[in-house]
């Protein structure tokens, strides 16, 4: 199996809306069949593990449409078109959580739902916080709360957090902080 | 902050496609002011790591639009409406793989895309597999391969493996692994 064994014949623009582009693709199949695809377009977005000098991880509490209920999250944002992901991780630490960091390391990155969109997520570690100020649009309303790294896997192990950058993320930074130590 | 101070006011179909639905979502704000949220509706998906009787895991290369190449990731699939995840994890495993398993046990579970879509992927262990039948519609083409779970927890270091479901799946199988030896 090879991937010029599929051809996109043709792509029609559906939907542009404020963070997601809808596209629905042709694709030409090995088996010389035509299929359709519906693709989710996204710039795709930066996730934080802000870690203070206790060693807690600040997490933001925020209202989610998908889920109709308040979230306990990773901070995270959305990218400008074509923006560096440690820029916007840069900045969406500060105007999230109120804390600055200039010392930041890439820690994974992923497709968050590969059989349809084509948003990536980066995540980040950021270590030495520095006082900041929150920096909130009109239409964001986040609290920040520090947990420690044995709670929030606590917390992945009984369903309490449950989206895939913060359970991501959390696991492989505890994989990352075990490694580091040995 | 309490979720009760979000409210919907109303909701506009935009788009019904194969796998998702997109509506746009007029919300009330806190602060009492609308805000518009694009909000992609999927029936969910079913993820398994089969583990045969050498302790590989069975994996499945495909090609993906999104990322217009070939991928290697757990085996799922998505629900019918209103499907019983184990019930499509079981499908999915026989359909994708050629082994079929009555001993699945629930791992772990999490929204891909919380900002903007209400998929959930729900992720199953099998065991005990027993040679079935793959069984593909003429729009799918997967080959199988078995991986050791070092190796992949190797290639999730190396970036190798690139999409939410089998990062998540793989870390939180090595943690369960972990958990259940001691």
């Amino acid at each position: 199996m090879d991937k010029s064994d599929f051809k996109r014949l043709s792509r029609k623009q559906i939907y542009q809306g404020k963070v997601i582009n809808v596209v629905q693709d042709t694709m030409q199949l090995p088996n010389e069949k035509e299929s359709l695809f519906d693709l989710v377009q996204h710039n795709g977005a930066a996730a934080i593990i802000p870690v203070d000098s206790e060693g807690n991880i600040l997490m933001v509490e925020q209202f989610r449409n998908p889920v109709n209920d308040i979230t306990l999250e990773l901070p995270a944002g959305t990218l400008e078109k074509g923006e560096d992901p440690l820029e916007c991780a840069i900045r969406e630490l500060e105007e999230e959580t109120g804390y600055a960091s200039n010392d930041l390391t890439f820690l994974i990155k992923f497709y968050t739902a590969i059989g349809f969109c084509d948003e990536i997520i980066h995540i980040y570690v950021a270590n030495h916080l520095e006082p900041s100020k929150q920096n909130l649009d009109d239409s964001e309303f986040i609290n920040v709360k520090p947990y420690s790294l044995e709670r929030l896997i606590k917390m992945i192990n009984q369903g309490k957090l449950i989206d895939s950058k913060t359970i991501t993320g959390i696991l492989a930074y505890k994989q990352y902080i075990e490694t580091n130590k040995n």
